[in-house]
């Protein structure tokens, strides 16, 4: 996602930490004091402009949510959002890191969801490593998801979906359902990104899965 | 597949027992003497008009490859186009009967690859358990297939697509690849069917996959 730079980001990102978690490192283990409540944690890797995480947080007020995004420059668009809300969002923390630190911000088996919402899709072979359904991040979500814990993916990238089918399943995940064309489809509760707003227009098909850590008797 | 009745059919059928094996269970275990040469063998379940799997047959002379079609109606179009042919394949059989019978005409472990082409979606809930691609038919691959032996499946319709990656991958199955648009892709040799050869005029994706059960160390 390109966006203007904001020299500012990083002092107004510094202003809120209530809002972006500061040393998100020291929150590990202790989310149920970062919020309000002790509710069912879902993290969204790669949150963007916020718009996802903010639906949802409102959608569902019985569901802590955490958004991790690694550019100042966007996450601070989606901390402009949510002081632009009317209500406070008790349930919506954001974290700005790089995704791949995942397991350095949550305990081990500590979360209930993982969302990925249109994630960069990295054509390059030669990037395949950072695709976010590569093999090393699953092994990270593995990590810190419950064993019931569960992986909703969406995009428009055809590239992107035909390779997390596979990488998925070779890793021995399961898809629990698979949507080829989620904006015609009967799916209930569909929160879009920004992006997903402006592509929908277009006509082309949005991939979406929920995948699962299937859990094999030892 | 809806086709004109054909009273004649049978008899037919029956003129070609070189062609379309008359009792395909007593060829279990001996395919290899039914070819003129041992080779491996790749097996399409529900072959219909036979288009695909001629073309097969020409492209790979180095494989045996046996149809399985249960409309004697069907079935008689693939034999008259194996009769049409200028040349002889000794390498392509058919055996009249429902696939769900498969295990029945060829060993354990005995096949190399399933094909599975535009397999009746029967959409309705209720006739889950007919769709191709159901568990109670994936334990059956698994049964004849050699351990790394592959499916290979195509379809254009969505619903049945989206059921599949669903049932496989909960089945433990894995995708080595996922095309959502296969005549979009840079996918080589692929035979058209009858059925795809009409509606890839359309515009609509063709959907394809090649999955494999992964061995896991005991």
């Amino acid at each position: 996602m390109r966006v203007r730079h904001k020299p500012w980001a990083i002092d107004m990102i510094k202003d809120y930490p209530n809002i972006v978690i500061p040393e998100p490192d020291q929150a590990q283990g202790k989310w149920d004091q970062v919020f309000d409540q002790a509710q069912p944690l879902h993290v969204e890797v790669g949150t963007g402009k916020g718009q996802f995480l903010i639906g949802m947080a409102k959608a569902h007020p019985e569901i802590n949510y955490v958004g991790i995004e690694m550019y100042s420059d966007v996450l601070v668009m989606a901390l402009q959002k949510v002081l632009d809300e009317d209500q406070d969002l008790p349930n919506l923390r954001f974290i700005r890191s790089d995704g791949r630190e995942i397991s350095n911000f949550f305990e081990a088996h500590s979360l209930d969801r993982i969302y990925l919402n249109f994630s960069d899709p990295w054509p390059k072979r030669r990037h395949t490593k950072r695709r976010l359904t590569s093999p090393n991040f699953l092994a990270q979500y593995q990590e810190v998801l419950k064993p019931e814990g569960e992986i909703h993916f969406k995009t428009d990238n055809q590239g992107l979906f035909e390779y997390s089918l596979a990488s998925m399943s070779q890793y021995g995940m399961a898809f629990r359902q698979v949507w080829l064309d989620l904006h015609a489809s009967d799916f209930e509760g569909n929160i879009m990104t920004e992006y997903e707003e402006k592509f929908a227009a277009k006509g082309q098909p949005i991939y979406r899965l929920e995948a699962y850590y299937p859990q094999h008797e030892s």
